[in-house]
């Protein structure tokens, strides 16, 4: 059975997933990059970057964990790009190059209709209109089983929770402020929607969360 | 010169202060005791107890930090007791028994005005009605050099760090849901303050953050 997972992601100490104004120049909001200072030592994103990661410890093991047995992804569309409105063109292939790192489908949630676009290394970005729970749908037909993972950003993640589809949750909390932004927990009532915190593992760069359900 | 300092203040790692519905018989509101798991086997509490404490490590540590050089205490009025609105008698003298914890000056905002309470142990309550200013600028002439700390409550403390009266906060986050409840962060942007983190270290049973003026 997929399992819908959420991994590796990213919050301040005071609960914000991403800082303020995000932009081509600033994907992830005004001192949104800090948040991810525990994942870039991670051998497995000095691999994304085609370097021989050697770091070991509590944060690579988290970064491992977060892609193992992943049949498809599901991503907000300010996690995609900076685009907003309609799709001018079909120029802006997402953030990461011709060959992102995910080598499998990824949904992406929009308003507005685009079509697929095949990258280089097996990620195929798809572009849903119906919803999250459509997305869903398509992304569980697309892993064959395997286990789907949303990538953000913070609405995105709201939004699945809330809808109760979350089935594991690894947070890590970055030892820094942001003070603004989207926050990840206002309104979100973990324990009322059935979760429990499953997992603590402090590192001295991240505190670790992993939440399942009760 | 006093510093006006919180510390060992819990909170859950959803962001709340307090849970939901405090009561004579939940005064941390529902679920709230959970947060302060880090704080019960220090020797800091054990002591309050009356017992011997043995436990050392980070958690004890930071208790102990916390009871240093301090020459008052400032309390919002939920955390003095759960009685709202007038007094209806001078009977309610605090959670604390006949000898509470302070053994100094203790200023406890209110709208409502009350006579001082001298307690055994040295601990005077005093009942302030004109703002956390007032309230401030009383315990510093009680305190004669030496620091001051803000017990809370969570609104409490907001009201101080809005006003930029804060200079040290020690905030523990225990690996807790809540749910709801009084939320520490919300709306507050600690670097628009003037804040920064300047420690983290984590124990196995919170993650202790050290605030301070940038």
């Amino acid at each position: 059975m997929s399992k819908l997972r959420v991994n590796c992601f990213s919050i301040s100490l005071d609960g914000y997933g991403a800082g303020p104004s995000q932009s081509l120049q600033a994907p992830l909001g005004i001192g949104g990059e800090q948040l991810h200072n525990w994942f870039f030592p991670t051998a497995t994103f000095q691999k994304m970057l085609g370097k021989e990661g050697v770091a070991t410890g509590t944060d690579s093991e988290f970064a491992k964990r977060g892609m193992e047995n992943l049949g498809a992804w599901i991503l907000g569309r300010n996690m995609f790009g900076p685009v907003r409105g309609e799709w001018p063109d079909d120029s802006w292939k997402g953030w990461w190059g011709d060959e992102p790192p995910y080598h499998c489908d990824v949904f992406v949630l929009t308003h507005h209709a685009r079509k697929p676009i095949a990258m280089q290394g097996g990620t195929t970005f798809h572009f849903v209109t119906e919803g999250v729970e459509a997305a869903l749908e398509k992304a569980k037909a697309a892993a064959k089983g395997r286990d789907i993972r949303v990538g953000g950003g913070v609405s995105t993640l709201r939004q699945y929770l809330q809808a109760k589809l979350i089935d594991e949750m690894h947070i890590a909390v970055s030892p820094v402020l942001l003070g603004s932004g989207e926050h990840l927990w206002s309104g979100i009532d973990l324990p009322k929607l059935g979760y429990e915190r499953k997992e603590y593992v402090p590192s001295d760069a991240a505190a670790h969360y992993v939440f399942g359900r009760r």
